[in-house]
């Protein structure tokens, strides 16, 4: 019946061997209604298991439409954010009963359209996008190439303003403003903000909630203390040795890694924190790193976040509509305490 | 033409357009030689680029057997050994004109088998496998299942010795010899061991070649000193807690995120690392967050395992044999001096 051991056995070999109509064994496999004698599927089934017979997806999907394949494209997969957030979709897609795979754009706008492209000719049934920072910047291009899809999508995490579609996403202009407004509290005034020069992302986001703090609090804006950044370490490292040179005494860095960097300059100063100097990071991701620094920090509850784009997902697979437009507050995790410190040298 | 605005055009709507038939609008689609006037080849063009016709790679798959795509299948996408080493991966087939989709198991079984029959009913072209230690404990079902594939594959990392397959990984016996000759010659012999207690994986060979050493140095096994450990944070935390109750100067733990609980307990204490301790670790996957500890630890060359596991699959699937089982070595990178206190306390 197979030519070689590692040819595929076909619907049509099954068919033969057991004398009935191909037409019939499909059905069978396929737990379809049909009028078949129990013995005969009986027979079915077993050869199909002896021959290891796959039921073709591929083939199956080109006419039902459903692969109950899920895909995410996110931006890079070495990035502790998106790892974690990966597994926790991955988590729920499995007891939906749904495989996910994932994708990586390496940030870069020609790979979003690419993956795009693939995924949707390979017959996903819906895809969770979190975008690359490039594709942001070409809003108008990334809305037009998202309306000619077929499938159902939802955006996550880097969202468009004018997308109508379904996405959800964390409040980064609240972020910015809790951690700034925690630093006022404790008694600074000379605040950096280190954070990343977007035109439409988190990262405007998050330096807008820190100037509206200092406005609220009647602090004037002190361009020497504001650092961009591009959310990797090194950048975080210059820009300590930056502020260092100033007299600023607290920082809000607008991600952990740029944090990261910045510890490691104050470290070589022998300073820690929070006994030297007073900072917020942003993302809680180094928690279980961290051994003698106590870091306060925005955190951007993942769980919510893959529990939302998943709810979102899933409604729309089912043919529901509904809510589609999620902004998850994020929150403020104290730990240590800076007032003293701020007070001595903040107001000193 | 359309029905609606989301509607996928079909070859049928482009060819009644064109007044030609299916068969040479999908010639011309995919570039095959045909006789057809070059204007009406570049009418179907126009006419499938407006209309944002998608060439169906599931249908032509089927048909051409090449998909473009391969899969990734891994335990753990939150494990930073595993995410760095998918990048480098997705980077090199990236380059090599394929895509990467990534799956991840959960590092259960079941997982494995469903993914792998899930991914080559999609056409896949070949896979890269890092498999569940699950699986590994049921060696015999796994090749069973594996001789069964009909497309090239690599196993990577974890791997078994008796599949003659294309397979990649570290020596781990030698990794564990280097750590634990390292302690013995900065002068420690009581020496303890965290190590994962698996029949047929790193953590076996890891710990053989912990044995391998002190018996090569004519040091006695002391069992007190040997804790058995799960590769993650807690366990290391109460392997410190349970080794800090005998005499030992000194631990070789194999992976990074139980010297990370290690640390902690560490530090509870107050004691830091290398001064007040001395480690060996595995991974080197903490160099980025650890202020004020100089870690010596296994090193194992991502970029190496990534590039050994493309070279394979990409041969094989250029249809080349050749050399298929590939051991990488580790080596040592030392951090900080641990000699002095190893002498005042090991041999005090």
């Amino acid at each position: 019946m197979q030519q070689g051991c590692k040819k595929k056995v076909t619907i049509k070999d099954i068919a033969r061997e057991a004398g009935i109509s191909p037409a019939a064994v499909s059905l069978i496999l396929n737990n379809k209604p049909c009028r078949i004698l129990e013995e005969k599927k009986q027979l079915v089934r077993e050869i199909a298991k002896r021959e290891n017979y796959v039921v073709n997806q591929a083939a199956k999907s080109l006419a039902t439409r459903k692969s109950h394949m899920l895909a995410l494209i996110l931006p890079d997969i070495e990035n502790m954010f998106f790892s974690s957030l990966a597994k926790q979709i991955e988590n729920r897609c499995r007891k939906e009963g749904y495989s996910l795979i994932i994708a990586s754009s390496d940030d870069r706008w020609e790979n979003d359209e690419k993956l795009l492209r693939v995924l949707e000719s390979r017959g996903v049934d819906g895809i969770f996008l979190i975008m690359s920072l490039e594709a942001m910047e070409h809003g108008e291009r990334l809305l037009e190439e998202l309306s000619l899809l077929t499938m159902p999508y939802v955006m996550i995490d880097r969202t468009l303003l004018d997308a109508g579609c379904a996405k959800v996403s964390f409040d980064h202009g609240q972020g910015g403003y809790l951690a700034t407004q925690y630093l006022l509290e404790q008694g600074h005034t000379k605040i950096g903000c280190v954070y990343r020069d977007d035109k439409q992302g988190s990262g405007k986001s998050r330096l807008d909630g820190y100037l509206r703090a200092l406005a609220q609090y009647g602090v004037p804006v002190n361009e020497d203390y504001l650092k961009k950044g591009d959310y990797r370490m090194e950048s975080g490292y210059l820009a300590a040795q930056a502020l260092l040179a100033t007299d600023c005494t607290a920082v809000f860095l607008c991600n952990d890694m740029m944090t990261l960097g910045f510890l490691r300059r104050l470290y070589e100063e022998g300073k820690w924190v929070p006994q030297d100097y007073s900072i917020v990071s942003y993302d809680d991701s180094l928690k279980n790193y961290l051994l003698g620094t106590k870091l306060t920090t925005v955190v951007q509850d993942i769980e919510a976040l893959a529990g939302e784009a998943c709810r979102l997902l899933f409604g729309r697979l089912r043919g529901e509509g509904g809510e589609s437009q999620i902004l998850l507050p994020p929150r403020l995790k104290v730990r240590g305490s800076v007032k003293k410190n701020a007070a001595e040298r903040g107001m000193g």
